[in-house]
């Protein structure tokens, strides 16, 4: 492929269907410059594929390659190398670039020490605004953003911050310390950083300073980490509602192999569940066989149970995840989500019994029972739908109290966990309104 | 509620679950700088709210809260505003900012234009690099924020644009010309947010210039909008995924009538999607009486083509929610998918068989056409997981290319698809398994 030249957005448009060498090739068709900035927008792991790709080529050309990358971007691509590969690519970066991103490699992926950049500017209290722009100028080459200037003391605490607008806006002989904001929103390294980008949102800022326990200074998280960030959350918790493992990757660029063990998991799990659906169907066969119809409405009866089960579990879990309901909001949202069952559960009962009568009226398809049948069907709608609320409701607030994923409650999940419920519901009540009759 | 002091975090804490009324009196509380901030950070209907309750103070109050926000943050507020509200709020604003705003007005609230500010620091190109930046400073007072400089001729065309860092970095006598980007990524007034954010992330800019069809610059969309947007469209497709029209608030502000009625269309329209079980079911009645062994397994076999179809949906939909498949990759996804669901489908269908198996050997439970009857299970649910994952993963692909909201393709909907088709798998494949034995 590719014998022609190619633009860097030919080939970011048709990047994920490559195999790993014509990207290497078509990458090499690139000039320099566009394949910089082509580079510096992969995914980590990615930028390490093409690093190693380009191995046969003197250390030199990949030393400037991976000297292109921020101490963060390194630090997230030497995560994802082997560890012989780690200590080879590292010896690749200048000293004290090597010694941030050492540094960076001691913290957890997933936390705020992981995502920070440690080039963040820097300013004394007593300077005066006209005194800090010029410094900042001679910081500009080192930092790796300039949205806010960081004020420190000498023993590197964060008094305070200040946006290089104010800073602008500030007359030029004040002093930083009486334009700083000294009011801060700060995060700990260990922060993870699905937390990180709630508070960076909610904010509206463009970067947190990170601080340790002694509120010591240790590097800046940047929006742009963040916006990946909340994108990769929310695929994750949506692949897990959809009933899958999270796959980590573009769905095109996860093998064949891969893909199916991130889902058979799941779906063996769910069948096993929904075995225990034979075993009450079984329980029952008695009543099946002197009357079948009652089996005619059995798929109706659970669907709608596992449809409003995965209406309700959806919408907590989300609202879990932005953080817009708490944990000991939930007794709150079940009692909501009860009058809600009960709202929804009327009306499909309602047009169960219709869909029993107007055929009943039409064909005479259900013989002297057909009202009482019709009472089963609505009736055991009614309690199948509150119940697939109810579960779907209660289930995200129960993993997220037991430390696990809300995002687990999957609709798959929550449509098994009803299914068996709603065959017990729906038998115990044609037990009550047809026994004697037609059982 | 609330007749002690609050703090603004302890609002921020509590604010989804007070009603209009006791926000009203617990915002009063605030010292002014903390209620500003606080206001600040509200959605743009929890702003009109609290303005619109203030509105027995005087005007020079309301005036005062009115003109904290920004021109484009005032246009989001006003679109939530009724009519004649609109008007009188819009009189609240000084004169320039007031023109700036009915212009905002005038775009849609999802598009590029009615999420951009139109202060943004401009710059000219003859200016040297110390020029530019005492130019900025006097126009910091005026900007929103000063992440780049925007580079305009004297029609206001932009020409290119360069960050603060690299302003400041560069030599204080270059001209603002050479050391600008002239490659530049710009948005039109009419792209709609979606595409924006995607833009706005794959370069990691923390802002974009919004220009009109001849080049000239209208204003800015920043990385805090954002941000905003990528987590609202993910809970927008989340809620719809899960079989419920997206709430477009918070989960606790949305009135329980509204819940009722966001979630009452999709089930009633999947209850009509399933009524279609009931018939099949019916079709099959005269084999179920001969063979009520057949109705036990009925809720297992669609549950797991129900489960297989969810995956595949929810990982397509996500896909095409962040462009890693296109419409015109559907061949090589549906191809995946198709052998995913046979792998899928083979690991059920063995589990079925020995489910079967393990019944007869231990209990004599199918009799003498138990082996049968585990054939029949087994390709019923080899059947249904690939007819699950091959329509979970081209509905998507079907909606986008109608013009629809893949997203739509939820898991209920999926599960409900092909619940109907896999009772007639099921029963076709048993009638050729075991007509003329048991059936």
């Amino acid at each position: 492929m590719a014998t022609t030249l190619i633009t860097a957005d030919e080939l970011r448009e048709i990047w994920g269907l490559l195999a790993p060498a014509d990207r290497l090739e078509s990458f090499g068709f690139l000039p320099r410059e566009e394949a910089e900035d082509f580079f510096l927008e992969l995914r980590s792991a990615d930028q390490l594929a093409l690093l190693l790709g380009l191995s046969p080529l003197p250390p030199a050309v990949r030393r400037s390659w991976m000297r292109l990358l921020a101490p963060d971007d390194a630090a997230d691509l030497l995560q994802e190398a082997e560890p012989e590969v780690r200590a080879e690519l590292l010896g690749l970066l200048d000293a004290s670039t090597r010694k941030e991103v050492s540094a960076l490699l001691a913290y957890e992926e997933d936390d705020a020490g992981g995502l920070m950049s440690p080039r963040y500017a820097r300013l004394r209290p007593e300077m005066t605004v006209d005194e800090a722009i010029g410094y900042l100028r001679k910081q500009a080459q080192t930092v790796e953003t300039l949205h806010y200037a960081y004020v420190l003391d000498p023993r590197q605490r964060l008094l305070g911050v200040i946006s290089l607008r104010e800073l602008f806006a500030a007359s030029g002989n004040a002093r930083v310390s009486d334009v700083m904001h000294a009011d801060l929103v700060t995060v700990e390294e260990q922060m993870d950083q699905e937390s990180v980008s709630h508070l960076l949102a909610r904010h509206d800022f463009a970067a947190l300073p990170v601080v340790d326990a002694e509120g010591k200074m240790k590097g800046i998280v940047t929006f742009d980490d963040i916006a990946d960030v909340i994108e990769e959350e929310a695929t994750e918790d949506m692949q897990k509602m959809g009933g899958s493992e999270a796959l980590d990757a573009p769905y095109l660029q996860v093998s064949l192999g891969e893909m199916i063990r991130k889902r058979a998991g799941w779906l063996s799990i769910l069948f096993f569940g929904e075995l225990l659906t034979a075993s009450a169907m079984a329980y029952y066969e008695d009543a099946i066989s002197r009357a079948v119809v009652l089996a005619v409405f059995v798929p109706l009866i659970i669907s709608s149970g596992g449809n409003s089960g995965s209406q309700a579990s959806t919408l907590i879990v989300r609202a879990l995840a932005l953080s817009e309901v708490r944990v000991r909001d939930w007794w709150r949202v079940v009692r909501r989500e009860i009058v809600a069952g009960l709202g929804l559960g009327s009306i499909l009962g309602v047009l169960g019994v219709l869909r029993v009568v107007a055929w009943q009226q039409a064909f005479g398809t259900y013989g002297e029972y057909a009202f009482r049948i019709g009472l089963t069907v609505g009736f055991s709608l009614l309690g199948v739908v509150m119940w697939g609320t109810l579960a779907g409701s209660s289930l995200p607030f129960l993993l997220r109290r037991l430390g696990l994923d809300p995002a687990s409650a999957s609709a798959p999940f929550v449509a098994t966990l009803v299914d068996v419920t709603g065959l017990i519901i729906y038998f115990t009540l044609a037990n009550l309104l047809l026994g004697g009759k037609l059982l």
